[in-house]
Formats: structure tokens, C-alpha cells, sequence
């Protein structure tokens, strides 16, 4: 067996054929990376690919990344930039929060669907307090390859949103809310526990990974 | 200031002035307790009072309360027995569970609502994963003096129910669930952070507290 | 079924029939909004309702409320404010404190029951240490249509007041403390599992909850 | 809008719409059901559908169900009964265990795919202390419509699947291990927080919700 | 520096000076040993003392030590044995539980008292639901050298005892509860925040250590 | 039965009979009060007493205490103040620190005897990772009427003090470490389980409930 | 690259070359199999080894392998089995106890030595609360190539070993104990926060891994 | 027995023979101390010992030692200072990350090998969603005396090495990562659940312990 290529950098090692293997590149984590870090990182994986991108960037490495790149997408809400071209978007995810506070968290998700180069459609603020405004979303239900919900506090929007549709629903838990919301522990525990079945659930916050997960769904039926 | 009394019966003092103080007798929480001990309790407090209830019964508690009280008032699903006559019911109660596996819950609920003199109307099973359940109970809401709600899991059904009522909610995790449900853990915190103001909540599995909760609510309403 | 309206805001789906259907408005949690989110907010919700309040309110968020309404009702403790008129009061509501340092907690609990029009009368500083201070307080109690303990640290007090009144004990831990106070979770579990029946217990901190639910018995008992 | 439907039976109300709304009907949990209400329910399903099943199903209740339908299908090892007759398998998910104590939770993945007509492909122990074993599978990942790993302990092999494949990997934390496992929390953590993305995770031995969610992902693709 | 002695049974090596060093001989924690080890220990120990004696002793143990010393002191309530004479008891430690179930774990600490040669008054079940309880025992608790409180649940009793006494207060949590009582976690938490300085804490159904901790504050009155 | 008297200052009730009932004054917790809370509890407290004193006292409120009472004691290693006379110390308390980061938690432990008039001796560092710095205070342990033993990390001291020594050890976990010492959990439960009886314990970091303890066994000796 | 081998058994996948590469052979947990696997999986190791063992091994499974083994060695204490001939062993590990109660882990801890072909001493019961037991182990210390050792409740003796030699400590927490000590999470915590550095910390109750460590340390001084 | 000596600077109480009994003089824990309480430390060690070095120390602390002694060594990344001569390596540690964030922790552990004297050679960023990363390590595994793998998020590095090698494998879970991480917890639980013997387990963050361990390792091989 041929092991895949490894780019050394020393503080890091790229890893070039992941896009091959796993249908998206390795995408750069910038939080405990120095700015310079994160640029080095960028460069080197756009040796061997088109686009090349980084999630939880801080203002420094921002400015650090548009000084290298001045043509480089930045998304300030998403704290994501990418260097290189977006591809041209394909299938369509819908993703919804449950408050406007979850909206950085969304903007993830979105951010990474665009660089995965998938089509997305964000409708905010249809929590369960007012359950006609998750009513209200069925033909975007309906119209989508996968449903992305986004929600903090009680965390109960995918449970009613997974009865509405036979969508895969990737549910993100948010550290939004106080108190017994433990920094998003308990949205976490309810979409585990969520009653109806086609929940599927990610890290509390982590939009990126659920956007690679709607990403390969959308792929799965295009395959 | 006065004392109010107190019923000395060594291993207990029963409190007998409880009912004009806070409009609800003692009752005996049977478990940890011996037969005999639940036995002399409920003999007790009958010195004072009409009716005389315990919660928490186990089979062998039951058989002795027959034994000495072949009259008395069995509830195997709520695990509670009342010795003397119930009072006539006022007002009305809506008592809904999430799903079948909530029922002993909520027959503690409507236990408690009967032994207080409160109406209890109970619908079972009207979990969000199929939302349509909770909104077909909108007229039984809007006939209710207070609502009770007992869900495990996901514990998202108060969430919804608040948003579509002004009447409180008093919220009943229970430990129905597996895995991050954690013994009912997931719907407690589910419930204090729900996204919809006007829910309540009481310990896990707490049917009997609900059940005196929602009774205080309806004298309040007819004070 | 026509489902009710909601107002599209973009980054907010407004609920402006939510007092219709449950009695209080929907209200603007301010945390993790913008100041510019939480103007537009306010302004959407008045345009169908004669009062529009935000709780989570910030220095910045303040200043930006006060420079569109200069008349908005600011309440520092609380960090609320309220924008129209308040409703004349109706009824009464003993809102209590274990310590000083709940202060902002109870604030938070008098200003909603204030923007709901209902009573309000606060006592400070009556923890369970000097239990006298409680029982001196009886006369307050019997003259409440409900009553709101605000606690944290050993979160004790709602337990010695539900022993002393017939009123529903709406219980508020605070994350005031330190070590194994562990951010409010000693006295939320202290609460939980009162052993005295009528305490119903809300989020940490969230004198929001506990006002809403305080002002939907009030009203319960004029219906 | 019209309200779906509901089947009243008193202690539960069935959902017999919801295969049309989500591809999936509803399952009967029958952890906390006694066995009549078990086949009563399934009764009820199968009067609008040719297939209902049941899972979490002791043996009182297997045998119940057996007295009733002697053909049911009945999976032991998944504790999982069928009443009805299986849809032809379509598509493949490959079932990956990390040890043979994953067994039961693999089976009831396997028995949720064939219930749903998806076909299965079931691979035991590949746990990551013998890595080649995982990459071995390589031949089966790249012949799967999506993948599901099930593993308990430390919950490392999901991280490990989803950087060799373009494939949705769902993974099952189960409750297997002692100690720090804590009943299947360490392993549930180490997959929310895999450090490849492409992983979603369902509750702790919830292998129903994992099959149902990769039954959608097939479909998904052959819409 | 001379070591002190250590008696070596093979499975166990007894520490026969530890009462000229603590004041208290080493007592057999028979969790966890077969019979025959507790009774191997007790023998080794009555070599060098006039009184050996174990806690957590379950049926069987309880049998094989009355077969080797048929006038041993046996207290089945409180789980313990005692092999040889009592001491006279000196001093008056105050004993008091928040409720009936929490017995056993009193009768613990009044066999570990009188084990140590110290004497005891229990008072039962004055939980603080009926505060006018706790007010009564203000004589006895004047005439104690100390005082144990024993309680479970909410855990709220040693707080408002210890505001109306300058003895010190040991505070033993209990395991009697359920739901959010998280076997003795919520009481535990209660006593380690209690508002009231003065209080100190053992682990959840230690009767046995704050039977010693008792005994060593009269004790030390006496010195 | 006549109630205590009540010092009413609106934020606050004060309890200027607290010394009479339990030996110690009410003292102010300065943290969660404004400076001028702080200032009007102490003037409050000193219209009964010839000393008052605050704890968890900031720069703020130290610098605002001073102006009002130049000749106030100021500790700010313990962040203690103190007004008016220190009364003469009697006995002896023996503090001990596990290592030199707990001294702060130390200093208010000694504050605290010298607020009570109690003497205090303190040996700082003696960790178990160099037994033998714990064997050489046998003298002072022997010379002591009680010991407090303040430790963060593992919280092993209390374990081996109280297998050397019949005084009562008072054990204060703090929050001193990292990772796994969960800001002094672990060492809380280590205290907790302490193998040889004898330990007590407070909250974490709480050097002021530690103090008073001692001090009431002191007193204890002298009654 | 070639893979290593795989023993396909269908139920399990053996790794016969798991000795070449690290040194210990592939060992059968035998929780969660049945008899038959059990033996099956013992069997298909000892097809490329002279020796193959389990552990967590109960009494049907215990019974399966004498029946097919009636030479094989047994250790009821350890819950461990045996096939073939156990090494010769070399080089020493000191196996310390804090208590009796924890001597099944120890057993299990000298099993695997055993099986690894490594001496082992084992000395019992000398917990920290007469310290003087664990400094009389200083000649043993001196002797051994490393040192496990194994305590339960406060966790506390391997920080005062690691204090007293230069030799690796391999730290096992124990489930020993009650209320705070969690089932060994007091213990587990304790020991990875132990202030002696030359800790190193594995799975509560895991005598299997710390003896598997211990012999690598000692094959390490024989390389 | 004699007791070792003590070097009592007031507020800590150093022990100079700890290189002697341990292999590893006492190491300044700067976090917690001030600048000038660490300088007075490392001077007092280095009385007794040609080289002297503190951990967690911050920029003040830097400055004030290089101050006191500008030839001292200063690792910024490793947050560590050394003041005499570093002795000449021996043997070889292999320290591996999982990413590059997990680098400051990593230096801890070289810089820690470096001053016990022993040689380091250290991989970056081999985590196992490029699991031919980790294969590709497998000479420097080869090469090794000892390994420590430094991973954070998953943790599930050191299941996957220790599979690969017969070196003792020394875990430090990282607090890097977010959500679910729960500040190194979920790393941390995931190494103590490995399903690959030979791995221990070191603190959250602890490279100082983990280089330590390691370094006694390497010496036990030079024995």
C-alpha cells in the first residue's frame, strides 16, 4: 500500500490528497495558530489545489491573510476566509436558526457550503416559541437536498423540524442562552435525545463541520 | 409568635397546621420508608385531617395500607394511595405527556390533582415529532386553569405548548430515555432553557410537586 | 388552520401576535445582538403593540435605545429597557431576596412584572441565616398573589417560605458564589428538590422567566 | 392547513402520516410500554401501512408479539420485532463495529436498514489498536452509499474512518467500557469533537436513529 | 524517627497505635472484605484495644461475626458492629435528621458516638418545610457540645441551624432523593454553600465520619 | 416566641444579633456589593459591635473603607478589611498550606481567627510530594487546639494530617491548578473521601467558613 | 506498505501480529461476549501463540474455558483466565494497595504481569492515613523496576509514593468508596492532579493496563 | 529514620534532596507565585543544584529572572525559564502532536526532557484524519526509548500509536478545541479509555509531568 503525500512544514504537516480521498480539502483551523501560521498553512495548500480556506480566524490573521492576498473572501460573522476561486454552486441546503443570536454560527455553515461549492438558502429566527414560523418553512423544506438546523437555549427545533420532513437533518447546538445552557450543553442533550429519528448531530458551534456534512449529503445524491 | 404544633411519633414529626398554612396537608413520601412506618404516618396525619395520601408506594406499603384501611384509594400506576374520602373537584387541569412511556408520571399528577379537589383532563402522547398532536389540543388549553406537561428525551414539548397558551406551564421532566438522556438530565435542562417564557419546572419524575403546584394555581384563580 | 403572522426582518422573524396568543408580548433578548438589531427589533414589535422591552441590555445597546427613544424607561440593575407606555398594575407579587448581591436578579424580576402591569413588592436580604428575618415577612406573604424567591449559594430560602404560604413560590437561583455554588447549579439543584411542594423553579438567573410566569397567576386569579 | 391525522388509542395517539411526511413511520419504542400496549400499537400502524416494527423489545413483549403475528420477524441480538413483510433492499451502508461488544447496537442499525429497504454490509472489530484492520475496508467504504461506525471505549474510530473516505460517516457512541467510559459519554465526546470533519454523531447506542438517518442519506441519493 | 507499629495480615496491615495518635482506634470498612477478612481484622485489632468495631456490614458479616463473638453489639439500622465493652459516654453531641429516610445514616453517627464514648440525643424529621420544627429543638440545642445534621434532597437544614446556634455544625448529605437529588450531589452542594459560616461538611452517608469529627470536638471541650 | 431584631437598610437586612445566637457577627461578603454597599453594612454592623468586618473585599471598596475609616485593618493577601478594635487572641489554631499558591485562601483563614480572637500559627508549603515537610510539624499539630490544612491540586494533605493528629482538621480544597483540578473540584473530592476520618470540609477557597469553624472549636475548649 | 494479518472470526477480527509489534499479544475482554466467543477468540489466538488470556471474565465464561481447557489458569480474584504456559518471569514491579478493598484491581494488575512474563510484589493496605505504612515500603521501592500503584476513595497515595522514589508510578484508580468518590472519579481526578510529578494515570479499575505498562517499563530496562 | 532536609524561605518550604530520593530536583510552579517569590525559589534551589527551572511562568517572571540571571534559558513557546547549565542529552523521547495548536504544550515536554537530561525529537501535527501521517512515524517510533503523544479535540492519537509500537506511550490531552472539548475533557477521557494498552495518562495541559515521566522512563533504561 502507497501511504498519501505529506507537505512538511514543521510546525505542520498538510496533508494535499485529503480533497482526493474525502471530497474536501484540509481546511485550516486558525484558533491557537499564529497569523503567520495560518498564511504559511494557506500557501501550502494552494500548491496542490484552487482554493484554500481557514474557519475561526481572529482580526490579526484576517489582516495578516488580506495582506497576503488582498483578493482573499472574508466573512466577518463566519470569522472564515478563503483564498482562491468559489466554485460554481450546485444542489441546495436550507438552513435555519432558531434565534438571531445563532446567526455566526449559520454564517459558518454558509461560508463552508460556498467553498465546498454547494448552494445554500438561510432563513433565521424560527424558533419553536411561535411553531408557525417553522410551519411557515415547509416548502423550503421541500425544496431542499439537506436542512442544516442552528439553535441554542433548549435546542428544540430539529425534534419539530425532523417531524416536518424525510430530509437528513444536521442539527449544531449553540453556546447561546445562559444559566442551565451550560455553553450549549443543553441544546447539545436535546438534539441527541431528539424524539424523531433523522437527527444527526455535531460539535456545540461547529457550522464548519456541519456545512462539510451537508456538503457530502448534496454530493451523495448528485453521485 | 406561636409555634404551630407538632405530631411527635419519634422516627417523625408530622406537621398537622401544614394544610392551613400552605393549603396542602403533609403527605408521606413512602419511599425509604418501612410498611409500618407509612402506615403509622398516614394514621397520623388522619388524626387531623379528612384524607391522608402517600407517594412513592411500593407493593408491600400497599398491601399494608388495605390491610389496615381496606377502603383506601390505590393508584398502582401512580404508586399511590389515599386513605379517607376525596374531595369534590374545581377548576381544571390539562395534563399532556410527550409520549405512552411518561404515563406513571403523569397518573402521579392527576393523583395529587384528585387528593388536592382540582379537575385533571390528561392527554397522552402528543410529542413534537408530530407537532400536528400539540396544536389539535389548542381547545383543551383554552379550557384549562393551568397546563401540566411531562416529556423524557428531548423534553422539547413545554417549548411549544408556552408559545401557544396563556396559561402557565408546569414543566415535569421525567427519566424516560437512554444514553445522553442521562436519566432525565437532557429534558430538565431542555425545560429551563426553554425559548418560550412561562414555563416552570419541577424535579424529575416529580409528579406528586406538579401535581400540588397546579392545584395552587386554580385556588389562586378562584381565591 | 391559518397560522398566525409573523414580520420578516431579515435576521428576525417578528411574532407580533405572541400576546394575543399567550398574554405577553414577544420581548428582545438582547445578548448577541447588535445594538442596531435590538432598535430594529423594538421598533418592529411597536409597530403592533403600545410596549416594547428588551432584557441582556448592554451599555452600547442602551445608549443606542435612548438616542431613537429618548424617553425609553431605563432600568441599570436590570439591565432592561422599555420603550411606550407601562400598564397601570394590577395585583401584587412579593418578589424576595436571600441576599444583596441577587439584587439585579430581583430588578430584572420587578421590571417585567412592571412591563406585564402587574404589582410589585420587593424585600432584600432575608436568607435562611437568620431565619426570623424570614418568618418576619408573613404579613407580605399573606398579601401576595404569588411570591418570587431570588437565591443562590445554598439556594435554601424558597424551601422555608413554601412552608409558610399558600402562594405559588416561583424559585430563581443566581449564580452569585463561588466554588461548588459552580455558577448557580448548587441552588438550582437545592430548588429542584425542595422539600417543601409549590416551588417551581426557572433558569439560572433569569428574572425575565420568573416574571412573566409571576404575572400570568396574577392574572390566572382575575380571570 | 390542514392538520395530519391522529389514531387515538387512549394512551398513545399515532402518527399514521408520518411515513409520508418523513419516509419513515413511526417505530414503537417499547422500552416502558407493557407488552399489550406494544401490540396494540403495532396493530394500529399496520391498519395504514404493510410494515410496522418495534424496537428496545424485551422478551414479554417478543413473545407477546409472536403470540399475536407468528411471522413477525425478530432480531434477538438487535431486540427489535417486525410485523409485516421487509421491502427489497436498495442501495448499501456499510455497518462498522469497533469491537464485538458493539454487537447488539450494529444489529439494530442493521435490522432499522432492512425495515427501511436499504441494504447492509456489516463488518466487525476494526477497532484503531490494529489500524490495518481499518484500512482494509477501504474496498467497502468506496462500495457504500454512506457509512456508520459503532463504537464504545474511547470512540476512536470514526475519527479515523472519515479521513480515508468522501462517504457521511454516522457514528454510534455505545455504552461499552467501564470507568471513564461513563456509560458511553467519553466515547460520545470523542466523535462530536473528531478532528475530520464528514462525521455525525446520534445518542449513545441509538443504532434505530443511526439507520434511519443513513436509510435518508441512500434515498437522498436515488431521488 | 521511629515508625509507628503496623500489625501485617497479608490482605490488610492494621495500624494498632492510631488511637494513641488520632484519639480513635482504626475501624474495619466492611465494604468490599468477605466475612471472614472483617472478622480476621476485628480479632486483630481486639489485640491490642478493648474494642474493635466495623461499618458498612452487610447480613452475612453481621452472622459470621456474631458466630465468633455471640455478645457483640450489633446495630442493624445503622449497618455496624462492635466486638468488646462500650466506653461510658461523656458529653452530648445533637443528632438531628431533615426527614425519616434519612435514619439510617443517623444511626451511623450515634453508633459511631457511642463507640467513641461520647453521648447522644436524636431528634427526627424536623426538615425545614416546617421551619417551626427546626425553632423547637433551640433547647436541645443548647445543652450539646455539638451538633450533626443529617439530611437529604434540597439538603437545606444545617443553613438555618446554624444561624441559631454558636455549636458547630457537621453536616452529613444524604443519598435520599431522586431526580436532581443526583444521589446526594444536590444536598452535598447545599451544604458546602451554606449562607451560614460554621458549617462543616463530610462525604454523602458519612455517618461514621462525622461521628468521629463529633466526637473529636467534645473531646476537644474536655481537654 | 419574640424574632431577633432587624437592622432594615432597604438593599440589606441586617442580623445585629447574629453574635449573641452563634458567636460570630454578621459579616459583609463584599463581592456582588457596590463600595457604598459595602461602607453602609459595616457602619450598620458597628452601631452594635465593637468590630465589623468584609471579606472578598476589591480595590474599589478597600480604597472606599479606608476613606471613611483611615485606621481600618487591611489584608490584601486575604482581600479582608476590618473596622474598629481586634479582640486579644486566646488559643491556637495551626494553618497549613499545601504549597505557596494557596496562600491567598490562607491569609483570609487568618484573618479570620484574628477577627474571632484566635490565635493562629501558619507553616506554608508542606505538600505530600516531600512527606517528610508534613511529618516535621508534628510539634505544632500537637500544640494546637484545632488545624486547618488548605490545599489545591490533589488535596492529599488533609488525608495525611489526620492520620497523625486527635485534633479535628478543618480542610479547605482551593482552586489552585489545571486541567483535571476543575478549579478545585478535584481536590474537593479528595477532601471529601479523605481515607482517615476526622476531615471536614468547606467550600473551595472558602478560607473565611474555615475560620469561623476553627474558632467555634476553640471556643468550644474554653466553654 | 504491507498490512499486518487478520483472523477473521466473523463476530471478531484477531490481530495475530499485535506481539511483534508491541510487545503484548492480543488479549480477549471478555465483558460483553458470550462463553462461546470468548473461548472461540482464545482458541484463534493460541493458533499463532503459545499463551492467550482474558480478563473481565465471569463465572459461565470461566466455566467454558476449564471445560475446554482443564489445565487453564484461573484467578477468581482478578476475574482472569489463561491458556498455555505462563513465561518465566524477569525483572520486578512493586504492586501497592491503599486499602483491602482494593485487591481484585491488584490481582488483576499481577495477573497481567504474570502473563507478561514479569515478577511482581505486591504489599497491601498501606494508605495514607497512617503514612507510616507507606514509608516503611521504602526497601521495597528500592528493589522494584517500577511501581503500581492501586487506591480507591481519596486517591491520595500515589502522590506520596511518587515523593519517595525515582521508579515510574502507574497510578489505577479504584470504583472503592461511596457518595463523592463517584464510582473512582474522586480517585481518577486526584491522581492526575497529583503534585509528585512520575504519575502516570489509567482507566478507573483498568489493572489490565497498568500491568501491561509496567511490563513494557520493565522490558524497556532490559532492551 | 531521619527525615530529609528543609529549606524554609517563609513561604515555601523547598526540599533539596528531592533529586536524590526522585531523580528529579523540585521544579518551580511559577503560576500563582509572584516574580519575586519564583526568583527567591530557583536562588534557593540553586544552593543545592547546578540547574534550576520553573513552568507556567508569565512575562513578568520571564523579565525578573533574566533580570536576576541573563544567561538563563527561556523557552517563550514552553513558558518555562532554566538558570545553570542544561545537562548533555542521553536517550531519545519521541514526542508527537496531533496538531499545531497543540505546539506550547509539546515544548513544555521537550523543554522538561532537556532539563532532566535527556534527548527529544519532536513530529508535528500527525493527527488521524490523515492516518498515513501517524504510519509514517513508524522509524521514529522504532528509534525511540519512550513516546508522548500531545493531542487535544478527539484525543484519539495515542489509541492509534500504541498500536504501532512496543514503547510505553505517554497521553497528554490538550485543552484545544471548543464545544464538546470541554477544555481537554473530552481528550482526557478518551486516552484513559484507549482500546490499546500501554498508554498512561498525564493531566490536562501537563507536559511538564509528561516529560518527567518520560525522562524516568528513559533513566529506568539506562539502569
Amino acid at each position: 500500500m502507497d501511504l498519501p503525500r505529506t507537505t512538511d512544514l514543521g510546525f505542520a504537516r498538510l496533508d494535499p490528497d485529503r480533497a482526493a480521498r474525502t471530497g474536501t480539502p484540509e481546511v485550516v483551523y486558525a484558533a491557537g495558530k499564529t497569523p503567520e501560521q495560518t498564511v504559511t498553512c494557506l500557501a501550502g495548500l494552494l500548491a496542490d489545489a484552487p482554493l484554500a480556506w481557514a474557519t475561526r480566524v481572529d482580526e490579526a490573521t484576517r489582516a495578516a491573510v488580506l495582506d497576503r492576498w488582498p483578493g482573499a473572501v472574508v466573512d466577518e460573522e463566519a470569522r472564515c476566509v478563503a483564498v482562491g476561486e468559489l466554485p460554481r454552486p450546485q444542489g441546495r441546503v436550507l438552513v435555519l436558526t432558531a434565534g438571531t443570536s445563532d446567526g455566526p454560527v449559520a454564517a459558518e455553515v454558509a461560508f463552508t457550503l460556498a467553498a465546498c461549492g454547494v448552494g445554500c438558502r438561510r432563513v433565521d429566527d424560527v424558533g419553536v416559541a411561535g411553531v408557525h414560523r417553522v410551519l411557515a418553512v415547509a416548502p423550503d423544506l421541500a425544496a431542499a437536498d439537506a436542512v442544516v438546523v442552528v439553535a441554542g437555549m433548549d435546542g428544540a427545533l430539529p425534534s419539530v423540524v425532523a417531524g416536518l420532513t424525510d430530509r437528513l437533518v444536521v442539527a449544531v447546538p449553540t453556546s447561546v442562552g445562559y444559566g442551565a445552557a451550560f455553553e450549549g450543553l443543553a441544546a447539545l442533550l436535546t438534539m441527541l435525545t431528539a424524539c424523531a429519528p433523522g437527527v444527526l448531530v455535531v460539535n456545540i458551534d461547529n457550522g464548519f463541520g456541519a456545512g462539510v456534512a451537508a456538503a457530502r449529503i448534496v454530493r451523495s445524491a448528485q453521485r
